[in-house]
């Protein structure tokens, strides 16, 4: 059922002309010669090295999956891809490219959707891929210790037997590595239950921009001895080191899950709504998500559901789907369906209609509806995805305002925008903003679209990228969510790091 | 009862000889003058200094307690304290400091265990103590943003009547502010269940050592826009900043709390018993603590309990207990009883026995006697006490190799250390162990002990400090727990933040 959920998350848009935008110059950088490459084969052996230069030379396409992202957004121009086996040999690699000032893109399962795993240049690919050894996982605790290269999805899998599950689920999970999760302090869905990666995230092992390997691979959870560097590397997106090795608390398997969908008159009952279910179902709760009008009916019409008689709905102007995972089904059932009898009965019910999931298939049915949006979006027209936090107090007031924007531009119907919508993460404050643009992408959307979405974004103190992170896709909009002297911190902090600039150039940074 | 239950925590002891020691001399340093009171007097309003120097000459004694931790063994040199009541005056404060090369001490309630808010030369003490204000809560996300200088308690009761509870609780917390909790990374009895502030801190706002306002306040649960510079502030021990305000995220407060104690065979069993416990209770789980056998006939010889029957006790070598926090009574009772039934009629039981506590009275007894357990160590004799976390595995072997050790020193018996013993939470790793010199402190009993205990917790890769800090009294001992490079970087991060050495000088690095 996860894997469905995962596989439809919103995907970021690049139009090719910001792209081409982007592209710094990396004058301080040279290019890998056959020189280096004959050093690269005295650290390496040959199946770790691709490179189109002589004396082997491979052929471009080989590379191809190095250079291009999943989504063919973005191009890379790496010439040479290496794939080491330890950390060791990471090392070496990086004190070489130190010495000869090459740059680096450390990548992972190439999932991201920011351009931050890929060469701009002539920096060198360093794939983390070859690394995929699970070192320990001890099932007392439930900390597993793993080569950063190592898939999430097999992760999942090597402890699922021992009754834990990894604190972190994406769609990208059969394909995205550990160490790029990391990297890029990866949300997804089972954030709102177990709390970010600076939270689970126990210790490090990172090779540092001049070759220097930084073990703070702790398996410990409470360690107050200095400065926790480690935090550093997580969202990091590989511009202060190359992640390694990973050391990460998992928590005990759930026994039981359930769903339920409901409908509410407008989105003031919302929050409301939230604070009680987050008090009737306590510590089971897993997932809080919303959905509105218009991405309701949109589904609707794309054959999603129906999950709720559309009577009953009337002119509902959102949904909401809470999730519970807990340790006893009666239990679980229990409390959802006390909640649910006290929504239906209250003097003035904050709900109109609701449906509580009987069975696995009503339950992942309710889950299709939700991950089916996305699908839907694409069917639409092509969609303008913005992945934002937001006060949730701003959900509604954000897309309001950005359809009004479209209105007032004469942009907004069948001719320019079609459609406006939001869904997303209520629990987590993570808004999945949809714009419709019903006959493709026109600069002059796109221009009403930015950097306006972003200034009100930063009016409601708001993030641009909740957890996309920045990559070299949007550099250019960090300084929306963040003030002039954090970008300077940002700055000496990578100064000190890297001060040669050779790792991951041109990336978080603008 | 959670109050009585953290008034005990354990208590490091120093001896004054290794304090003297530590002292190190801060050449690049100014003492505050005249002049400083005058510029200080420009900023801030009278009453918001103390200082022994013209014109005013406030008494020492009326300094005492910004000069003496609360535990009297520590004595801080500091001649004038500074109570600023904003954030722009401690910027102002700094902004001279780092013009005149005068240190500063950040201090919160000065509550520390390690030295770490006391001023060990002349460097004035920067007391957070006046900046007291929430923000704002906003009861839906349950995000809290407050002034650095609220003490602990004070926010658990703004919070309560929304149903909302700190993620943090500790003995002091009638005391401690919640910046000095964050500065030190504070663990405390809801780590198990909540996480570290790593995770629950969404934003700070930091004056830096040049007097720059940070501010990283996110209200945001999600956002990947670049380095979290704010982690570096967790556990900084005011090293690289003043944090001056506070994001953080509550939750929700239990309905229903539970507690067992149950007596064990041996400590071989407590492993197998905490998967099984994580197993059945899941999510309610909220704590899972440890005592060995000599903590617990101490217990007993003092009058705690007996909770359990003495005959059914048998030989059991070691004891848990185990609470729970839900969301429904009955359902957190029957999960509770569940675990019972299938312990106790087990083929081959993990447990020789237990108890369930079936009223408020029994639950608190339960607690009382770990909680009583500190309190007669100190009855025992003079206990030296170390705060150490070893992987869960190691907990018995890290007290039983120290004993031993005792016994070839000749050291164990009535004449010199009489017990050793230990007690701790093994859901997070982190035992207490507690070193009893029956007739006082002694050189050679200490000579006997360290650096013998560090080298052991060493060698399990375990930390010197779970949750106390380095402060002034444990930078000897940093490199036990942290590699060579780790502490290098450490420098680094000092250098880039505070080049002049002038906050909190002397804590945390060697």
């Amino acid at each position: 059922m996860l894997a469905l959920r995962n596989a439809l998350r919103p995907v970021a848009i690049q139009t090719t002309r910001r792209w081409a935008h982007n592209i710094p110059s990396f004058s301080h950088l040279n290019a890998v010669t056959e020189e280096d490459l004959a050093h690269f084969h005295k650290i390496l052996a040959p199946t770790s090295i691709l490179s189109t230069l002589p004396p082997n030379s491979t052929s471009t396409d080989d590379l191809a999956s190095y250079n291009e992202d999943w989504m063919g957004k973005y191009h890379g121009q790496a010439n040479t891809v290496l794939r080491p086996r330890t950390t060791q040999q990471v090392s070496e690699i990086v004190k070489w490219c130190a010495k000869r000032r090459i740059g680096i893109v450390p990548q992972g399962g190439n999932t991201g959707l920011v351009g931050g795993g890929i060469s701009l240049q002539k920096e060198i690919v360093l794939s983390l891929g070859a690394m995929s050894n699970v070192r320990s996982f001890d099932p007392v605790s439930g900390i597993l210790v793993a080569d950063a290269g190592c898939v999430l999805e097999s992760l999942s899998e090597y402890i699922a037997p021992h009754n834990h599950i990894m604190p972190l689920d994406l769609g990208a999970k059969g394909s995205c590595q550990i160490g790029g999760n990391i990297s890029t302090n990866a949300g997804g869905l089972r954030l709102l239950r177990y709390g970010s990666l600076h939270g689970t995230v126990l210790g490090l092992e990172v090779v540092l921009p001049d070759g220097t390997i930084l073990d703070q691979l702790s398996t410990l959870r409470k360690d107050n001895t200095g400065y926790d560097l480690k935090q550093l590397f997580i969202g990091g997106e590989g511009t202060l080191g190359i992640v390694t090795g990973v050391s990460i608390l998992t928590p005990p398997a759930p026994q039981a899950s359930n769903n339920v969908f409901l409908a509410l008159p407008n989105f003031n009952n919302v929050l409301p709504l939230y604070q009680t279910v987050k008090r009737q179902l306590g510590e089971i709760m897993s997932a809080f998500e919303y959905i509105d009008r218009t991405a309701y009916d949109m589904g609707i019409s794309h054959g999603l559901g129906p999950i709720l008689d559309a009577g009953e709905v009337g002119d509902s102007q959102c949904f909401v789907l809470v999730e519970t995972s807990g340790g006893n089904q009666t239990h679980d059932e229990e409390k959802l369906n006390g909640l649910l009898e006290s929504l239906l009965s209250a003097e003035q019910p904050l709900i109109n209609t609701g449906v509580l999931s009987q069975s696995p298939s009503q339950f992942a049915s309710i889950w299709a509806f939700r991950e089916g949006l996305t699908e839907c979006c694409q069917k639409e027209g092509k969609p303008y995805k913005y992945d934002v936090s937001v006060p949730l107090a701003d959900f509604q007031k954000v897309v309001d305002a950005i359809r009004e924007r479209m209105i007032s531009k004469g942009l907004y119907g069948d001719h320019a925008i079609s459609k406006v919508m939001g869904y997303g993460h209520v629990g987590d404050g993570n808004l999945h903003m949809n714009v419709i643009a019903k006959h493709g992408y026109r600069p002059e959307l796109e221009e009403a679209l930015e950097p306006y979405i972003y200034e009100i974004v930063a009016s409601h103190k708001g993030s641009v990228s909740a957890e996309h992170g920045i990559g070299s896709m949007k550099t250019h909009a960090l300084h929306y969510s963040k003030s002039d002297v954090s970008i300077e911190w940002m700055r000496k902090i990578k100064q000190v790091f890297d001060p040669l600039n050779i790792m991951n150039p041109g990336k978080v940074l603008p």
